[in-house]
């Protein structure tokens, strides 16, 4: 089955010096958040040294804050403050060397957009002014004391990293962050020599390159991470400033990281979503910097296809492939390339899961690969995974969505006799056969992709379509292990969360009230040409099909009784650009507005501070809450004798027709219960390792 | 000076049987958030033995997990899973102890509003009902395997409780957590003996009750926690249900701890702000259950007039006083109540910065008690603290606001010889001489008051006021160590986040451009009837301008370029209520709207979606950004030569005029300057000690 590397992918296999080091190849797990910091530094261990494994030539951690004036509590950044600290990291570098990677470290000055809420020290940067990353945030403009403090603290911290292993170590100023607050024009307004000029706007940060450099004393790399055009409201850097200080830095650094953009919207580049960014979406940015510096350059843009890859190289638009989800959804993403395993690889889907659950959960998570964030406190691994304890056992999987697929995928891989996945449908993919041809989410029809091609090259796992199961026709089926994963739909009655109860004049059968699956799935269409789209989910759902049908020329309102349209997007970083796209396509949009009533000629709502609004429209989508399909769960579960009967020895259900909730739990749960089936008690999950300070008597 | 205590609080002194255990007098700190949960088990115990010290009859943890799937990560709760939990939480339970007073646990599962980000396990609720709390989680409904496992798991959590010395163990379903979830008749549609008539609907918390007590096995005392009426869309409880429950449970229970309301707007009452809720403001929900109930019932709703606590124990609406907020600002109140010290009461003035702090910001903070949250990582007491290692020490603190009132006080608390705190102004208070004038802020003036009363107590601090002082001033009036503490104003000329600029038509000296010191405190007031109050900071003053003049008859909108109206409001509870407010009082708003240039007839304006727009206005007040007021320091600063021949060996600053900040981050710096005065470099705080998991050599 396998099939050699394409020579045109050789190039990313070229080792590329930097300062007194080399990467193996082209790959490059840039920083990236993850919930860990030193908080967990196991869970931090196991995630990067994966990836490590997995064939990446360098793994960073996250932002590593240098001094408690950096501190970004409650988020969780690493830290490097002390010894404790530093062995803490010490791992990561340990695991990435055993591996034959390098590892990374991104020393990071927040400035004005750090948090400081642990440390309680005043935030500070060049200028006393607040910027659009945090408002309410105004900054101790820094004393000449203040600045040789914290190139101290740089200094200090880099010793500590080249103490305890660290190959390359960063002077991190991207993303709006202290070096960059210097280098700005509009944030720097100083009067002194760190204030002004270019060359005095950039002082700061060459002095800081300078010191560390020294402290490293050639034993390692010096990487710069630099947005070199950002046009926010936290930090505006024109394209030529950037660009004249990679000129001016260029000798005192061995790797420029080059992203683009800030904080904050509209100017924010970082972690594009899929729906709203391309693959390579920042290659102008490193192309324009390639051309000024004789250093290695690395840039990202959710790099997943090798040929996207190899042209980038060729074409001098970067020299390293940096990736942070890519990397996150398939940490053997390099190795899988090298050996040519080009079907294997699980590839982002761009929802930004990831970097919701680090920053906002404080522990990663991916919706392609559930491993991700699990590899210590589960000690699950990405590629490998332990066999069933008894192998004589066949499992029947009904329902080929998401947690169905994930479910057969994994018992198959654990080597169980024979799986069965049946669907009633034509086609896998449960709810991702519409949610994928949603305005944007195209990309993420990978989860079922990657899912069925696995399934092809495994031999004890096949997967029946059209073939609708009752209770009855599972007890026929037969099997030993009977796992449901039937999926959810969402209510016709418009049940919510604001009122538990069906709304008047909601229902079946009604040509003005549908449901996303209608529009989306069976193609209905709302009679008329106004449409009122209702959302009680804030997510992907009710402003998809808002935009769906805005594009095809209805006159649509999306109406929420949530504060913000689609609130769950920001986590995600697709809330601003979704609401944007929303306003382009003419979609009118009303928060805090609870619909009523229905009826055919439109809604009666109440608005925010209790109002009462009538809002005309021939049709509604109801997109208000979402009810598990587990009607064949509870039948077979009802029936323990007719089970024992047909010799099917356990039940299961995983997913959304447990409880419907994002595809990244989804298929976690999935992939649990099939790692974890021969526990006592499946249907609950094992304890997590924690890790904490663990009080001991004396 | 020590007064006896008034005879008339007596009754707040007698001891209170609760089942096996006796409370030795009537008050009680009730279960509340700080951030430590088992994750700072040593912050943990140190907060509350202080309050134990302080002569509280019983402190509490806050709410603690009893099983993975009521994992409220990413918020800290307190965790009994396993025996590492309890090790870690016996801490409290033995501080307690050893200062005579009984250690409560809450014991908690929240159903569908935990968060479970980090044991991933589904949500679990009586049926399949999203709620206002979260609209996008669905729960699974439980099955009856999981009632079993979730009361076989509080039983588990309540004997590690008692193995390790806790004396009163709730069964906590206020706030519309599980038990509630269960009873209310809203979210409950179960077809079982668990859902229906009343009698099913409590059948869950009973059977919990009933099992947690016989597993305390009559050595602690069981405590339910009751929100005996909501109405919110997080499950609604009518009364008359509440008070059924009430009398179904009684023979069970030693202990009501009785609240009202549940998590979400307008039928939150929990923690309410001094803006909105008035002391004592949830006595009519005690009263009604204290009719039906034979056992203690405690009350909270911010007391701290020894008044109005006797007055509501004697007239019966309630035995016990509960406290929170008024134990974090003064966890010595009982015993000074005890001692008849009223004077030295440190009054909380309901602004709800612990209540941010903590769930947010993940470590709990107080603007009255700036030693709050720092007991243990920096070792500051309430009421206790070190000497100056140098007595013959005389210091000038110049700018009487909270901050300068904050650090005179904590100097001459130190025993300097001579603290002399002056200030240019007629009053001290700085900018909460206007602040608290503003609609519903008068509490706050206790930041001012306690303060002053305290200096007045003490012979080597002086208070002088109408004495401005510039930098010869200060070198003539001399002094070994000098703070300035000179506070911040608003710019007058629009200075914000999203411009870094002055707004075009800005300006001092303009009758229509007003900031909102010169209509709070000058008392100018705008011309014509229009105004537009423009916010850059999202917190308390734009908000309070904009009420004001309402409310003397203009026609006020409130215009912010932040995505909501005051939304840092949301973090203490004030947002909600606040809003409604200004719309009751006739305040237009505008969010996302950045005001481009003032005229006389009003402003240019941009739109969230880049759209131009007039807003006509007689007149624009200007709440755009803070800028620190320190030409003194930077004056003096500039001339070492002139402090050391006037023998002034060290110039410092605090609060506002190093960076403008809330005025609890604004005191906790003055107090921590003054107390860290002896220190290499007092500018720059001392280490705090950090609880983290830590990486030893094998």
């Amino acid at each position: 089955m396998r099939i050699a590397r394409e020579p045109r992918h050789d190039i990313l296999f070229e080792p590329v010096p930097i300062g007194p080091k080399t990467l193996r190849n082209r790959f490059y797990q840039v920083p990236h958040c993850t919930g860990f910091g030193v908080d967990k530094p196991f869970s931090q261990l196991a995630h990067r040294a994966v990836k490590a494994e997995g064939g990446w030539a360098a793994v960073c951690t996250e932002y590593c804050a240098i001094s408690p004036d950096s501190d970004d509590a409650p988020y969780v950044s690493a830290r490097l403050w002390d010894e404790d600290d530093a062995r803490a990291l010490a791992l990561v570098a340990d695991a990435a060397h055993e591996h034959g990677a390098l590892a990374g470290i991104e020393l990071w000055h927040g400035g004005v957009h750090a948090e400081a809420r642990e440390s309680r020290w005043p935030l500070v940067a060049p200028s006393q002014l607040a910027t659009g990353y945090r408002p309410s945030a105004v900054p101790k403009a820094l004393e000449r004391a203040d600045i040789r403090r914290i190139q101290t603290d740089w200094v200090a911290a880099a010793r500590r990293a080249r103490a305890v292993g660290f190959d390359i170590v960063y002077v991190y100023g991207g993303h709006s962050y202290l070096p960059l607050q210097f280098l700005s024009p509009v944030l720097n307004r100083r009067g002194d020599e760190y204030g002004g000029s270019l060359e005095n706007r950039a002082r700061f940060w060459l002095e800081t390159i300078e010191l560390v450099r020294e402290a490293l004393g050639g034993e390692c790399a010096l990487a710069v991470r630099l947005s070199v055009e950002s046009h926010g409201d936290d930090g505006v850097l024109p394209l030529e400033d950037g660009l004249a200080f990679v000129e001016l830095a260029d000798p005192l650094v061995d790797l420029w990281d080059v992203t683009a953009g800030g904080l904050v919207w509209p100017s924010r580049l970082d972690t594009g979503p899929s729906r709203f960014f391309a693959e390579g979406y920042q290659l102008g940015w490193t192309r324009a910097v390639r051309e000024r510096t004789a250093k290695p350059v690395i840039g990202v843009g959710r790099f997943t296809s090798p040929d996207a890859m190899a042209t980038a190289v060729r074409t001098g638009a970067l020299d390293v492939i940096g990736a942070a989800r890519p990397s996150i959804a398939d940490p053997f993403l390099p190795r899988k390339v090298e050996e040519g395993r080009y079907g294997e690889i699980r590839e982002c889907i761009g929802c930004n899961q990831c970097y919701a659950r680090a920053n906002y959960g404080r522990h990663i998570g991916c919706t392609q690969n559930p491993t991700a964030g699990e590899e210590f406190r589960r000690g699950w691994h990405p590629e490998r995974i332990p066999a069933a304890t008894e192998a004589a056992v066949d499992a029947l999987v009904v329902g080929a969505g998401p947690a169905g697929l994930e479910c057969a995928l994994t018992l198959a891989r654990r080597g169980l006799q024979r799986v069965h996945l049946v669907d009633a449908g034509g086609e896998p993919g449960g709810h991702f056969r519409w949610l994928t041809r949603l305005p944007g989410l195209g990309e993420w029809a990978r989860v079922v992709g990657w899912r069925r091609i696995q399934l092809g090259r495994l031999r004890n796992v096949e997967l029946l379509a059209e073939l609708p199961l009752d209770a009855a026709g599972v007890l026929e089926y037969g099997a030993d292990v009977v796992v449901c994963a039937t999926g959810a739909r969402w209510s016709p009655h418009g049940l919510s969360a604001v009122t538990h109860t069906p709304i008047p004049g909601a229902g079946t059968g009604l040509a003005h009230v549908l449901t996303p699956e209608q529009v989306a799935l069976e193609g209905l269409r709302p009679p008329g040409e106004r449409v009122l789209v209702y959302d009680g989910e804030g997510y992907l759902v009710a402003a998809g099909i808002a935009e769906l049908l805005a594009r095809e020329g209805y006159k649509v309102e999306l109406v929420t009784f949530l504060e913000q349209i689609a609130p769950a997007c920001d986590e995600t970083l697709e809330g601003y650009p979704l609401r944007r796209r929303l306003h382009e396509a003419g979609v009118a949009m009303r928060r805090a507005t609870v619909v009523r009533e229905i009826h055919p000629d439109g809604a009666v709502a109440e608005t925010e501070h209790g109002g009462r609004v009538e809002l005309a429209a021939s049709a509604v989508v109801l997109c208000t809450q979402r009810l598990s399909d587990d009607s064949l769960y509870h039948e077979l579960a009802a029936r323990p004798e007719a089970l024992a009967a047909r010799g099917i020895r356990a039940l299961h259900r995983v997913g959304d027709c447990v409880s419907p909730r994002t595809a990244a739990d989804a298929i976690f749960d999935a992939h649990r219960l099939a790692r974890e089936l021969e526990s006592p008690h499946p249907a609950l999950p094992l304890p997590h390792l924690r890790e904490r300070f663990v009080v001991r008597a004396p």
